[in-house]
């Protein structure tokens, strides 16, 4: 069985399990705290734009998102925000870190079925400690021979993976909810890759347009159809 | 040369840069921004004690510590602290994200007469991009030939990176200057460590003694010692 041969990296954030419906639900928290002094829209303009200005020094992840939404929560209310409203954005914080781990569907099944046949990886990017026990509690993570964590997924990220684990980009498949994290800088290094949208995408993953169909680019509708990919894959 | 078996790993914060001093200058800081509401001794003890009941939700790291000391400056005032001062909270965190990287005396020289000659990996843990930001911007990113950055050292963690480097405890010296996270856990395995104290410890890595004098610990003055202790375990 060709199949066999490849080995598949998987996003873990809205492609294992839920994240940006926990995000969305803090946003309409943090909404409303603030909805007294601005509409929802001015709301969220301004904290994706701390977040924007931040990622360079914070990173990804809830503990930076939460640093933002204090600061702009600040900015916002030109600085009569309450100690006890920003002690409530701290355990907002808090809560998403706590949250707990709801996988895709039928990510668990599809997975426990694609252990036996190939080597499989996590790539995810966020904070170091949230995403290893967000693995840990996902139950998932005996399926992984490795797991990487890293700070941005670009060409040079990709790259230093591969050639970490003696993986050639040919025989690489990336699955993946983020066009620009996922699949585009895969693509860009022979590699193929498997677009499963989820419900939300964060503002600072969208792309303007999908990239040219060439023949190593699979969008999905469900996590569920990745071993058909990978059964057309070993055809041609 | 017998020396040239042994693979060395090397802490970050405080073995080749100095980190504590910047947590020292931010305390003090600290102190003095919440003087009128308490002694120094209790902020000091509040802001520990928030530190260690946060640390697993939020890992180690400037973003965790800038969020825990928010927290404590809100219970210690009973709310009356003002939007302005967690904004001058947020860009003391900010601050320390954004510091030069200060190399410890010798560090450089030493590192760069042993690259030759040994294989070399860094072993840290904190904030997964400020990590790597210091390691870019110390300038001795090129020595090593791995870099580990990981939410928790001990054994586990040590006994895994050496796997995955296909490295023997017994040929393994770990330099660092935390008995508990550098030294400890790698004797444990059967490895060496050279400890070389920094002239501050953060109390969450304080160990009450010295571990029993063993053959395969070594404490040092100053980093540029190392070269000397490599070549007496080389004589063995």
């Amino acid at each position: 069985m060709r199949q066999i041969d490849w080995v598949i990296g998987f996003d873990a954030d809205d492609t294992l399990w839920h994240n940006e419906s926990i995000f969305e639900h803090t946003h309409e928290r943090y909404r409303a705290l603030l909805a007294q002094f601005h509409d929802q829209a001015t709301v969220d303009r301004t904290l994706f734009a701390t977040e924007m200005r931040n990622l360079e020094l914070y990173g990804y992840g809830v503990k930076g998102f939460t640093l933002s939404a204090i600061e702009t929560a600040i900015q916002l209310t030109a600085g009569k925000i309450r100690a006890e409203e920003i002690q409530h954005l701290i355990e907002l914080g808090r809560d998403m870190l706590a949250h707990p781990v709801e996988l895709l569907d039928g990510v668990a099944e599809t997975l426990a079925g694609l252990a036996g046949q190939h080597r499989m990886l996590v790539i995810t990017k966020g904070d170091l400690r949230d995403q290893e026990r967000k693995l840990t509690k996902s139950g998932l993570a005996d399926h992984f021979q490795h797991v990487e964590i890293v700070s941005e997924k670009n060409a040079g990220t990709y790259t230093a993976i591969l050639r970490r684990h003696g993986i050639t980009a040919e025989r690489f498949l990336m699955v993946g909810n983020s066009l620009k994290s996922d699949i585009l800088p895969v693509l860009a290094l022979g590699g193929a890759g498997a677009f499963v949208p989820y419900r939300i995408t964060w503002a600072a993953e969208r792309v303007e347009q999908m990239p040219a169909a060439v023949d190593r680019l699979f969008q999905l509708k469900s996590f569920c159809e990745l071993p058909a990919v990978l059964r057309g894959m070993a055809q041609r």
